[in-house]
This record gives C-alpha cells, structure tokens and sequence, in this order.
C-alpha cells in the first residue's frame, strides 16, 4: 500500500514565520505552498520550492482567499468569476516560481474558508475547477472528499487526490466541519492517530455522528502550525511505513494523464 | 520603417480605474500589463488579456515594487534576492493567466521607480534580469536605453528591445530624468510629436542639456493616464502612417530566438 | 423644515480617485469619508477633512471591512470581537486627522457589506455600536433604518440619525435591498427625484414590494460615484430648497448630548 | 536613579506572533506598540494596550512606513506631506484604541527604516515631528539620539525622551548604525550588559569608532523578538535594580508639559 503525506508549507509572511517547514519537508512526500493570497510571500515561495525540489517532495499550489489578515479562515463573498481569475493568478505565480527553479508543479489544492465553500458548492466548484483545467489540464487536485469538487473535475477532465485530514471531523457528506463549530479540530494525538489507522486499515472514517463512511484516501495531510506538529507527523510517518505502507508523492499514485481519473 | 507602439495598461484596482483601456487598445501593436503589485488585480487582468488577445496586440508583464498606494512609483529598498522573487512571482501570474486565455506572452518591463533604479544600477539590474531568463529565456525585455540592462541581458542571452518615452527627459546617459525633477516630464503635445519625428527621421533624442543623443528604437510608448492620450496616441499613430511608417506588435520586429540580440 | 445632505467621499485610494469630491463638497452639509479599509488613504483623508472644514461641512468616518479591492461591497465573516476593533480602529484614525485639521468628527456610519450585515442583524450590531459608543458617546451614528442599529444604539446611550437612500430599494423591514439583487440600486434620475418628494412631503417611502413605508429620516445621502452624480446632487438640493427646505449639517438636527435621542 | 525600560509589542499580524509580549510586559515600564503598517493590527493593538493597562506600563505608538512585509525596515522615499498624514492616521488609530480601553497614550516613537531616516534628515524630522505637534501637543517622543528630531521637537514644544539601545551599534554623531551594515546589531549578550552598566555608571556609549560618547538616556530600549529575549530583559532588569536603579514608565520621568523640555 502507498500513500502521499503532504503538509501545507510556506505559510509565513515578510518577517513572520508559522510552523517548522524544514523539519516538515524531511517527512512529507507532497507540499500545499501558500500563493501570497492567504500566507506566502515570494520570497518564501522560492525557499519553499527550492528545499522541496531538493528532497523530491512534490510541489502544489494552496490557493486561498485575497485575507492575510485572516490567513484565509475567513468566507468571503467574491463573484465566481472574480475568484476564478484569482485562482488562475496564484496557480501562475507558484508555477511561474517552480519553472525558474527548474522544477515541476504538479497539483494544487483549495485553502481554509475558500476549500470549505468549493468543497461544499457545484456553483463554485465549477466555475473554479474551469479556471484549473484552463490553466494546466495536467495538474491534480488534492481536496478532502467533495461530490461538488469530483464532479467539476470530471467534466473538466481533470484528476481528483483525495486527501484525508486526520484531525478533523468530517460530517456525513465526506465534508469538512468547518473551524469555529464545536469539535471541528481533533487536539487528541492518540485519537488523531486512531483516526489514520482505520483509514489506512479499514477505509473508513468515523463521522461527527458516528457513522463509520467509506473513503479512499491517496494522501494523508499532516498540519504543520500546531505545538508538538512535527513530533505527531513523525509518529504518523512511523505508524505508516511500520504497518508495511509506503510514502510516495501524491504525482506518482495517481495514474496517466489527464481524462482517465485515479488509478 | 516598422516599430512598435506600446502602452501600459490594465492600472486599475478594484472599483477604480485609470486611463481608458478600450481606447488605447485600438490604437497600440503592445501591451505591457500591470500583475497586481503595483497596479492591477487578477480579474482586470484577465480582462486586458483577452482584449489584447481579441485585437491581436502583444501581451508583456509590467513588472513594479509592492506598492499599489504610492502606484511603484516610490523607491524601496528591497534585497535584490528578494526583489528578484518578486520579478518571477509578478511574470508568473500574468503568464498563467495569459495561458489560461490561450494565449502568449511575449514580453516583459520594469515599471516606475524599479525601471528607473534597474536601468542606473547594474549590480540591481544582474539578479533581475537573471529572473526573467531563469523564468523564460524567449521573453523580450522592453526597455528605455539602459547600458545596465541591456549589459544583463547579453549577459544571460536575452533580447531588448528598446522603447522611447516621447513625453519624458532624457540625460546624457540615455537614461529616464526621474519624476519629481523638474522638467521630467513634457506635456507640451506639439513637443512630443516633434520628439517621435526627430526619433523616427534623424534617429536622435535631443537631452535635457540640449545634447542630440542617437537611439535606435524599435517601440514608441504611449501614456494612458493623463487627459487627452487617448486623442494623442491617435495623432502620434497617425503621424507615424503617414511618414510611411507600419505599426507592428515588438515581438515581429525584434529577430530570432534567445542569444541572438536584436535584428 | 431642515434636512442634512450627506455624500460618501474621500474614495479614492494612492493614485486612483472616485467621484468628484469637490463639487459634491460645495453640495452636501455632511460627509462620511473613507477610513482606510475599503477606501482612502491618509492622504486622501486629510485632504476631504480640509476641504470639508473649510465649507463648514460636518465630517464622520465611514467604517468598511478591511478589503480595498472589494471596495468593502463584499460580505466577509469577521469575528465581532475583532471587528469591534476594527471600527475602533478607524474611528481612530479619522478622528485624528480631524483632530490635526483643528476639526471636530461628528458622526460615523457603516458602509456597504458591513452596513447591510450590521444592519440586519441585531447579534452584529451590538459589538459593533458598543464599540463606537466605548470610542466617544457624543458620535451621532448615521445609519439608514435598522431596529438593530437602533435598538443597539439606545441600549448604549447614542444617538441615531436616519439616513435615507433615495436611489436604492427598501424592504418592507426598511433594510436596503442588497446590491447585486435586481432592482436594489434604482438609475432612473427622475424616480429617485420622486422618492426624495414622497419623503420630505408625506414621510413615506415605497417599498420594493409597493408598500408605502413611513420613514423620518434627518439626512438625504447622495452618492457619488456615479456619472451624473453631481448634476443629480445639484437638482435634489434645489428640489429641497424650492419645497422650502433647508440644507443643515447633520449635527445641527439631532439635540443634545448622548442618551437623549433624536429631537 | 530612575530609567524606563521599553520594549517593542504588538509586532504580530493576523495568524502570526513576534515575540513573547505578555512575559516582556511584565518586565517594561512602557510599550511602543506597532499601529498596523509595518506590524499590527487592531485586534493586537486592542490586546496589547489592554495587557499594558493591566499592568501599568505606559502606552506609546511604534509608527513606521506602509510596508509589513519589509517589516518597515526597507527605506522607501515618500513624499513627506504624505508621510506626515501617515504618522497622523497612526497616532489616531492606536489613541483610538487606547481611549476605547479608557487608559491614555504617553508617547510615540519611528520605527525601523522611518526612524533611522528621521533621526538623520532634520528635512524629514520637521514635518514628522509637526505633525505629532499637530496630533498632541503632550505626547511624548521616545527616540535615540538625534539632533535632528530633537531639533524639531523643540522647535514644536515637545519634549523627546531619550532611549538607549543597548544592542545596537552607534556613530560617532549618536546615530544608530543601519541594520544591514556590518557590526550594526550586537549580539553578545555579556557586550550589551556591559554597554548598558557604562550608560547607567558612567553616561556615556562607545561607539563603532570606540570613541566615548557622552549620553543621557531617560530609557532603556529592549528587543523581544530574538532567541533569549526574556531571559536578557530580565537580566537587563535585574542589574539595574541591583546597582540602585528603579524602574519607571517614561511619562514619569520627563517633567512638566508641553514646551518645557525634559528634566
């Protein structure tokens, strides 16, 4: 069995750091790098790329709501259109970043407020994952289980990773308990813990009901900006590779090219 | 006798605008872009690159400092290290939305103070003009006469071409008098067609000590944002067709493929 | 029979500008100037106080979400704790321009999405009057009708002006139509000129819904922003003035200090 | 012997912390607080001034240029009608929030680049210092030494409290050495104690040419947002105490008001 670990990167801003992205880029296979929307500033998208291309994790582009303030945890109303551009212009920044570094981007994913409400919305996931298959029709998209983000992929031909966060409540629907609902964040390790391991052996997660819902996960994404992250994705990492798992970036477990869906 | 006319356009923001796009787009062979540091957002964006597109008008990046309030047009001292993330990051974004139009990007420019510091400065203008071939050797760099880019740029195999300011002092130098100086900038209509006409037929620019320095250029730029440029970029267009000139996009006239200089 | 003019100025941001300040500032007798947020910047706000002392026009801050790009029209979910200092905030800072311009601030309002939010929602409204009222008790809050403002405003102590939108649509809660729904913004420059008669003349205003409404309103607010806006600013004056009506400072219409309420 | 102990706060933004300011509180007798341009933002500052408050350390606002992620310390050449508006709109907005909290703001002080450009050009220092004149005539400016802004100061009737900073290296004209130049920051924490113990014993600083500068400081500068910042404050603290010293926020230390000059 393999699996992507991938971690949301280069979330600092100018003189203000978040999370230990060094240690982190020792133990993931894939990288979500913030696009200067949300968190990131050009400057740290480059160190970023670069250290990954150096250790041969996989390069995404996390793309967010135009909020550093509120490090893009905040919905806004933007039109479709609108953000659809905004999305294109971030996808470009990182790419064009990644290209001067003499390497390769090969997904990019949905940040904070703006993958809640695409993960949940046709009516934005639409015009959305347009603008990705627009920009590159190559490119994955790495998102927590969505029918609205499925479906949109698929009528773009575009291929869907599906990545599960193991220390977050999912509702019945596969979807994301948004941050600010009551147990929407796991804090329990051991728990968190437990949570992968029925993923990994089982293919399920239990949901904020109870319900035991089916899911099939190519990655596992590990948060980087809380005390003790780097301690809990090493443990994560151990119980993985100990249980006969093997990490590999997200672009090498998802089959051909664009059109054919997951392997 | 071909050359380029050229303008800097998309500089609104949001709710606001500046200059009238539409117009100058009927009247310019090329476009140089604002990616939203010092001017522009990813939605007027978008739309200037599918204006172009639709009047088959050049599309180039008008690269600038992070600073929308004071429009790049104030020194910053910026780590050329960084200054040079930002000059991908800024290239990036307008290529990616350019892709997504399907189509091309074909040149790019320093805008307001940073044109001004990277034409003086060689040691700024090395690590700069390095970004731009590490992003795409085949871009053109759109240039006022600058020895310091135009000695980065052969320096790394990429081509310049060089535009004339028409309503701008020069000194002896060939560089840019900046703004704020007296006289900087010209707003005598009737001396800014003589200028064009001295440029055009005896192939000079006389300076602001009265000096006529020789230039070859292969671009005249408009200015968009001060009342009447719109009915001026008309005159100075028509001036140019009827001495027999031909307005061609700057990416037709300038020969072959990177490394070999200007035609 | 007295009435306050009011107009939203100063939104202009760096080099780009909205409206024409100065005709208007020979208009209105109160000003609610952009605080930074979504609109204006230091610069631009001292000059509006400047202008708006020298003509004796009473001057409040227009508070907005932090987001210039959306100019402040888009919805944004904010903590209330940390929107109540972002009011804070920018009542701050207006009022020290003021403050240095050897000027006095007198009221304040909400703008765009915020207003809407605010207005409509009674849990928003609290923090929000709270925090003006912690700010100074003897600011008038210009707002148009909102029993959430209203009733927030009571339960601190502080005065409300009623402000009437004559070229935007009312529900029949007296909440403005959010803009972006159809028939929320009314173009037609006669039937505005009708709705202001209807209001001076019979205190009602009708509906989007047909109902007629009464509505006491202290203050006309004029926008600015829109071709033929001062022309349009100019015929309401006059409409005023031959109704026998007179133009007075919104400061000048509501009695005494806090607690007491509008005369 | 009497000296305040200041400390730079509220440099976070959004998501991101700098430094410890709650244990640093504990060990100041006043704050110079970062007003949302370089660092900060209004929940901070809200947050900062109400620790400050608890715990009787003065209030103080830390103004510095448009530019977090510069962090304020890149130069920037803006027009200084416009700065001056800046420092305003900052004062105002941190004053605000300080009145909102219903303590009282003492002084301010030039943060980063801003400072070191103020502190060197008295063209600059004038219409800076006349515009904090302009705000309030008590507030108090918090500055090394600079003949520049003292001049100004007194020309306005302010008084200037000088602070030291310990770690950091000085000219021969009582100048800060600009970060970046070599030898500018002192890192050996046993040099600093020491610099500061020949302040306190015998008045005097030696500078980057090992000449004896006399000094008189009315404050000690500490830095929170290194490694071991706390553990030195303290020790910065306890060996003033230990040689007699008390320590006393700065608007104690500095007579009279305005127009009469320090004690």
């Amino acid at each position: 069995m393999k699996i992507d670990l991938n971690a949301d990167l280069g979330e600092g801003y100018g003189p203000w750091s978040m999370g230990d992205d060094d240690a982190l880029l020792g133990l993931v296979s894939s990288a979500n790098i913030a696009c200067g929307f949300h968190a990131g500033d050009p400057l740290i998208m480059q160190r970023t790329v670069e250290s990954a291309k150096a250790r041969g994790v996989d390069v995404g582009a996390h793309v967010g709501f135009p909020d550093r303030q509120g490090f893009g945890r905040r919905a806004m109303h933007i039109d479709p259109t609108e953000l659809a551009a905004m999305v294109t212009y971030q996808l470009g920044a990182l790419a064009g970043i990644v290209r001067a570094a003499g390497y390769r981007m090969t997904h990019m994913s949905f940040h904070g407020a703006l993958g809640n409400m695409v993960a949940a919305n046709a009516k934005l996931a639409e015009p959305l994952v347009r603008a990705v298959a627009a920009f590159d029709r190559e490119l994955l998209i790495v998102s927590s289980t969505s029918r609205a983000i499925e479906g949109a992929a698929a009528a773009c031909g575009l291929r869907v990773a599906t990545t599960f966060l193991a220390d977050r409540a999912y509702d019945d629907d596969g979807l994301l308990v948004p941050r600010g609902t009551a147990g929407a964040v796991i804090h329990d390790p051991a728990l968190v813990l437990e949570r992968v391991q029925r993923l990994l052996c089982d293919g399920v997660v239990i949901t904020a009901t109870g319900r035991a819902l089916p899911m099939q996960a190519t990655s596992i994404l590990l948060h980087g900006d809380t005390p003790g992250a780097v301690e809990f994705a090493r443990t994560i990492r151990a119980a993985i590779e100990t249980a006969g798992g093997e990490i590999a970036p997200v672009s090498h477990l998802i089959a051909g090219g664009p059109g054919r869906g997951p392997s």
